[in-house]
């Protein structure tokens, strides 16, 4: 059963809304999820949806028709909305008709760190700012095959429409934790046994010396300020990757990802 | 000696902020670089600088003074905006008040094929769309040493402003070329003997296992579709960066960073 909200001064709706602000995505515990793929995504992962939005001109597409279709036969709660409505509600320069309104999931360090089936392979952000720069590691780091990402205090926030739009769904697919700070999380690395990487641009070693065939943490840094001092000394080891033209850094995203593949390519090739 | 300008109707105004679209730049072969970073790094480069437009407001500050003192002291036009009329035609959304007109450079593909003091390692962008992957694209080829870029017909305008921008100056430091035809390039990279290795997800080598130590010429496609039938055929080898968690793809800068420095990589450790 669908219900149909046809005022904009809705209470509903106008909770909704609020989810588009951090303070009340972290008082309610809850985010959105945008567009047909993004909900697909989570309806894969069996994600726990509270409620689809969605408009009827959206519901006669055949993809977003599928899905709808199936959250509803969850018991999923689903709300119909006007076209007005939804473009108010909505985040997306090209709304597309359906959204989600899903429970952050929460994790606890253990989760992360001890992992028996895999070898750790996490990713720290360490105040990386920008929501699509996290968002695009995040979806680097599932398809590396990362244990978890750990965004810590003063990063990016990973329930942001952007960020959860540049996952591509990978927030989905892999534990992603937030809100530890980076005493707390180097003395879980130390009592776990997992390296910790940090990448900087001086005084370190070139990434591709480093190995990865251990348990290991990459700590990524904030785009103009790189990684805090307290990592910097507590770090196993700090690695760069070579600049090898005129340019004076790369993107944190393309970093995440050069470092990564190296740990993919050495574990494979072991 | 500056020119002040104090009329947003100025029909100068009018053909600076008519640099914001595409067709303008085609036709007038001139673009706009904004921020005070751009500019040092277009001056680094001594880019040609048709002219500096710019507020009193930026000028009391020290990193925008001193680039402006050195454009001014190279003959550059100088034309001084008020606030209101530099917003109007700024692009950015925090205007930084200070920004240059650039002739595109031309650049023949021999230029770029042809080098005698460097292994030739080239990206080729074949219908990459987003101007700010197309942007880092450039900014990562800077990074990893490579001797050019060349934009294909059909992808992002790499004179666009945000295209600039995430270059982060990268633009002024490596050849990048546009309006190549896939067809021109694909018999180009023959008669130069440069190899060409295309990016896709099906029927392919992992990129680890190429061998980047020869001239190679690396083609990144569409962000939805991918390559082109066309480089898939002529291609040398086709290579694939494995997937080993959940995503379906990995952002195109990404994918770019991961392939360039594993040609890095190769040739260093040779």
């Amino acid at each position: 059963m669908s219900e149909y909200i046809s005022s904009a001064t809705n209470k509903l709706i106008k909770e909704i809304a609020s989810l588009h602000q951090r303070k009340y995505r972290d008082r309610l515990g809850m985010f959105l999820a945008e567009g047909v793929r993004l909900v697909e995504e989570c309806a894969n992962a069996a994600w726990p949806v509270k409620m689809c939005i969605y408009t009827e001109e959206a519901a006669a597409r055949e993809r977003a028709k599928a899905v709808i279709e199936r959250l509803s036969a969850a018991d999923c709660r689903m709300v119909v909305v006007s076209e007005d409505i939804y473009n108010k509600i909505s985040d997306t320069e090209q709304p597309q008709g359906i959204m989600v309104v899903l429970k952050k999931r929460q994790f606890s360090i253990e989760q992360l760190l001890l992992r028996q089936d895999k070898l750790p392979l996490l990713v720290v952000l360490d105040g990386v700012q920008d929501p699509g720069n996290a968002g695009t590691i995040i979806r680097t780091a599932d398809a590396a095959g990362c244990t978890g990402v750990i965004a810590l205090k003063g990063s990016a926030d990973i329930y942001a429409g952007k960020t959860v739009r540049a996952t591509m769904g990978s927030l989905f697919h892999l534990p992603v934790m937030e809100g530890l700070s980076s005493a707390e999380l180097i003395q879980s690395l130390k009592q776990a046994d997992i390296k910790l990487l940090a990448t900087c641009l001086q005084q370190s070693d070139v990434y591709y010396h480093a190995n990865f065939n251990h348990p290991v943490a990459i700590v990524l840094g904030n785009e103009g300020q790189g990684i805090s001092p307290e990592f910097i000394s507590a770090a196993d080891a700090c690695l760069n990757i070579p600049l090898v033209g005129h340019a004076e850094s790369l993107n944190v995203a393309v970093a995440a990802g050069v470092i990564l593949y190296e740990a993919v390519r050495q574990r494979a090739t072991l």
